[in-house]
């Protein structure tokens, strides 16, 4: 009896250190900040519109780690001097979001087919092979949510 | 020879008795039911074919959770006396889909940034801070799907 | 003494067989071909751009597994016969993309709703009860990332 004792206890320490091992007061992912894609494709509309949007979820969760995946005609805000319909220029929104921590990823396929050359873009710009492919390697690998502006 | 058997044949119950804890028959997950996530901010033709859609959605899947986030010109629907072109109110679907446990949440950057007042919204309406911020917590920390009308 | 040290290698043999089990060198899930859901629901237009769309994102990631769920105008693509402004048919575009393993399902509330007979779609179509109830499994149960062309 007294070792049956003993090994009972052994074994729910054992278990005991598992559950501790494997799940850490809460889940990892739990504490982690929040990561989101936006997904950007519609030309410069659009593109304003994902802007505003990402100043209202920094201002509302400024832990949140946003990357911004530019293909189509989703590409053209991030290309020098664009601007939008009322003149408005895109760089020193992108600028000051960049400094925020925001990430601008270039869909390489789009730049080909457009014939965009890499040096027209913003300095903020980073490019990517495939925009698409992007979008969901980071949503199945990286565990970022999405969002369509 | 003994003992060693003894050790192994308690190795193994610690460790079966470990599955037993962390993998229960299915996950968890697997058997709750599916929650998602419907993003409507482009006005009301898009909320109109947004609210046909879940209406397909429970009718297929009853156990459904859905969550209707609204942000931009996707507030609108939500405005007491909102009405298609067509002049078809608003208000008797969302008061329907609401009953069958649709949340609809409104953002409130959006209503500061248009000046709609809180009380001009349906009943139904429930404000969050941040629309885009909602969208991404219920995907990252509440296990949600996405859907974009 | 050695009683315990006995008992503590058995304990952290445990563990680390418990670790091996739950943990075989990476999450079984991080090795999987990435799976990805392309939400088409937008008419003859916005099916192009996702069929380009799909062609790049199988060229950067040919192990991608896509199912396209086409629901509301986003059937027309998959109606024979259906083609381009430009008069150019979907057809084999459809074709080729099926022969490389991309799955369309076609939303059955929309055949019903839009009287579109079966028998006239592609046959690389396959009918699906609801077309967004299948984006949110696909999402909730299935492990798939979500696009939105």
């Amino acid at each position: 009896m007294r070792v049956f004792d003993n090994k009972l206890r052994w074994c729910l320490t054992c278990l005991l250190l598992s559950l501790t091992v494997f799940f850490p007061a809460r889940p990892v992912w739990a504490a982690e900040p929040i990561k989101v894609v936006y997904h950007v494709a519609d030309g410069v509309e659009q593109a304003a519109r994902a802007l505003l949007n990402i100043r209202n979820h920094l201002q509302a969760e400024p832990n949140t780690k946003i990357v911004v995946v530019a293909l189509s005609n989703g590409v053209d805000f991030l290309v020098e001097g664009a601007t939008l319909k009322s003149g408005k220029p895109f760089e020193p929104s992108v600028a000051t979001l960049a400094a925020q921590g925001v990430e601008f990823r270039v869909c390489n396929n789009t730049l080909h087919g457009r014939d965009i050359k890499p040096a027209s873009l913003l300095l903020e710009s980073k490019i990517v092979p495939s925009g698409v492919a992007e979008i969901a390697r980071l949503q199945a690998k990286e565990g970022f949510a999405y969002l369509r502006p």
